[in-house]
């Protein structure tokens, strides 16, 4: 038993140390590869997640499980090793369903797809792109279906980033909350300027100082560069190599002083997850954040509820000062409702917290029409377009700023953007224990002082790392399940005091 | 036949893959990993590498061999097909005799190694990184025992760096090198400073004026920074992901101007190489250059017989002048006779053309003595401090600038450095060659048109990756081996109307 433990676990180490490497070179793709390393670096992690593959399911692996099942309803179902061999169960058995031929063929098209779409943005024109999402979505139904049938073709791609989460799941949550969420949008659109002048963040921010003022955030929210670092993408991101050497990348707009600043923070988030995982988990499977939901709850709580809270600024806008000094004569009340003002606007990344839900249930919708076959990725675009407007009131100028803003879709992650806003809405949920539990929680980040909360998370959430699903977690640590409700509550409350709806 | 052909090309291909991703993972090591990332980085290399060993020796690859064999033998020699199943026979051979766990273990050990040197260096003390050297050099000894008895434990080594090289013939080739070379080191001596002013050496030189300086001399090369860049690193290497995308990395030093500059021509003549393989190669283990003295004989060419003579210089020197304007007030002449003055120095990268081969050959010597067991590593400081002394009449004042200096043995790799020294003999073979038969070569170069010459080394060494050996280069270009004297005679030459000996 003991050594067929060893064997899985040294076997699903290999897995481990492959999967980290192809997020090396997934890293070294969005951040420094010259464009003629596109073609060898599809073929590179075509065979990095194909060996990874053949590893993890081999046979060997069914055996060990099979032997290890007497000894797993032993232990503790919270223990390491317990939930190592629950997971791999999981992962073993969903992953002997696709041939490690799709494997290989969905990272090289992945990869070369990132680099079309790196292009097409640049050139602002989804034809570019279109061949290669064609393919991709082609690869992830012909994936989806390895699994064979299912109550949505989407529902795999759910599980894929959020184990357990099926679309009816989804569809209900958002259901309950749009109405609702649409109520408020309209309310706050009544009543336009009301106390809050943006024209403060109108300007340009030089890049050099605005890099500083985001590592600045990053320390004070407890990253640290020792095991980490940061450098800049098309589009911004968050990956781990181990529980010691977490990368978050971010991006510049002369423009906008926020655009950097919160996104920058928005990784943060992620990346105190996974600098948080457990060590003793660090050299297997296990050692990273799995479920999206959770992961885009760290991301959500420390970019919004901390990162647009008044607290916050009373700490921090001194080093915004000092780093832009045209805001020694903006009082820090009109900068705070600056960076909470409610507008449509074009781009999720920047979207406020309110009009943010509309952004993800737009392209919820849109993946479901692509896969389910509703709609053809040649139409995209104009759908795109037609549900801006419907939902945001909004025409894309063009497709740089509408179809093509995600990153995502370039890499075939069809199923990731309804986390955004589950974690979001998991993010108020946490939050709310986390100050039922640290009293002085808000004096404590009106000080800057953001060390409790981080533990409190690592010892709640960061450093379970894959043990325990979504629903689990939330069990063991709310007694309760994910709801929007307190979500749409802080809402309610934040820009209701800020727009007197 | 056709058939195990493209087997084998395809699972060559699987391992020319996972080696690439060691080149992303090792680069990303030594450019940009924090710390934290180094255990878990060594883990990774481990498994990268012992993958790649076991997928290289499997069975399949033998059988695959074995049933080609008549086929290979109704092809050309130098045919691709024929040179793939011929180099993989010999590869393929050679790696039977390695266990995969002890491969997993060197990639492990370079690794640390590699974390522990840098440590070393920073702290000048080589006391911090003698436990990994032990450890790599025992590893490295073990791995040299797997072939079974050979003349010299160093064979091996050197074989690994330039297939079929022997202890002997290096032996062979440095006695007939070194009493020309001492006489030629001590007639110098005797005339210090004839006509050798390097006083407009000294000085400050800003970072970001040097880093421009060498892109401008990349772009003179033909470096193409859509298919490579250029990093910093602790100690300057280049590394191939593909033949279209090629890294260098270089280090600056606040007083020294050509500490970087002559790096990065020297780091951009391997790139040129790597840069320059058929990509009819590319997917594949012949996609690389191999012959490490071939290699050589290309980085020492641009650094040296082109980047340190006049022609070059009647060229370039406005691009140095406009970059540091001190230099308006010096004539070419007196800068070229600095950037050649000839004095006994510390660091092998920044040692002048003629006491450069005095470098290796002790290199080569404490290599030879630490593998027979002659040397303790404990000892190796001090060996290298005698040696130093007795070759070059000088003393390192700490092992930073001593032991310590080069990158190679932190990470196991023994073997290496005589072919820097075979390289620079190689180099003036080919360059007198080129010159044959490019006969206006000298006032293309001081055109700053280097695209012919270029052109040539591609066509005559370049272009066939890993088709052919040392010797069987050298036949096809020169009809002749590797010889001394070229280079003996270009340095009594070049040096001798310089300082009139």
């Amino acid at each position: 038993m003991k050594e067929s433990l060893q064997q899985l676990k040294e076997h699903l180490g290999k897995v481990h140390n492959l999967s980290a490497a192809s997020s090396v070179l997934g890293w070294d793709q969005e951040t420094y590869m010259p464009p003629g390393g596109a073609a060898a670096r599809a073929r590179q992690l075509g065979t990095l997640s194909e060996l990874a593959h053949e590893l993890y399911v081999a046979d060997e692996v069914g055996r060990w499980l099979e032997e290890l099942a007497p000894y797993e309803a032993e232990l503790d179902f919270d223990s390491d090793d317990a939930s190592l061999i629950r997971v791999a169960r999981r992962e073993f058995e969903k992953r002997r369903c696709v041939p490690a031929e799709l494997v290989g063929e969905m990272a090289r098209a992945a990869s070369l797809g990132h680099q079309t779409w790196v292009q097409a943005r640049e050139e602002a024109d989804f034809s570019v792109f279109q061949p290669s999402l064609e393919k991709l979505v082609a690869l992830r139904i012909e994936w989806a279906e390895c699994f064979g049938p299912q109550e949505s073709i989407y529902d795999p791609m759910l599980d894929e980033f959020e184990p357990g989460l099926t679309t009816a799941r989804a569809q209900a949550i958002f259901d309950a909350f749009r109405p609702p969420l649409v109520e408020l949008v309209a309310a706050i659109a009544e009543r336009p300027g009301r106390g809050v002048d943006g024209s403060c963040l109108d300007g340009r921010f030089e890049e050099r100082a605005q890099w500083d003022l985001g590592v600045e955030a990053l320390k004070v929210m407890g990253f640290d560069f020792e095991r980490g670092r940061q450098d800049r993408s098309a589009h911004p991101f968050t990956t781990s190599f181990s529980v010691d050497d977490v990368r978050i990348t971010t991006r510049f707009q002369a423009d906008s002083l926020t655009s950097a600043l919160f996104s920058t923070i928005h990784e943060g988030g992620h990346a105190l997850y996974e600098l948080g995982v457990s060590k003793a988990l660090d050299s297997n499977i296990l050692g990273t954040g799995d479920s999206m939901t959770l992961h885009e709850s760290q991301s959500r709580l420390y970019e919004n509820i901390v990162g647009r809270s008044r607290p916050f600024w009373r700490h921090f806008y001194p080093a915004l000062q000092a780093a832009f000094p045209q805001f020694r004569q903006v009082e820090m009340e009109t900068f705070y409702r600056a960076i909470n003002r409610v507008r449509p606007s074009l781009i999720r990344v920047e979207a406020d917290e309110v009009t943010y839900g509309l952004h993800i249930i737009l392209r919820f919708e849109l993946e479901q029409a692509l896969v389910t076959g509703e709609l053809a990725v040649r139409d995209l675009s104009a759908a795109w377009n037609a549900k801006m407007e419907e939902y945001l009131g909004l025409t894309p100028p063009d497709d740089a700023v509408g179809v093509l803003q995600d990153v995502h879709w370039s890499g075939g992650t069809l199923g990731y953007f309804p986390e955004y806003l589950l974690g979001s809405m998991l993010s108020v949920q946490l939050f709310e224990r986390a100050q039922a539990e640290i009293p002085d929680l808000i004096s404590q980040i009106e000080a800057g002082k953001l060390g409790e909360l981080l533990a409190w998370l690592r010892e709640k959430v960061h450093r379970h790392g894959l043990k325990f699903t979504l629903d689990e977690i939330t069990e063991r640590i709310l007694g309760t399940e994910l709801s929007p409700e307190p979500y749409l509550r802080y809402l309610r409350e934040r820009y209701g005091e800020i727009y007197q709806v």
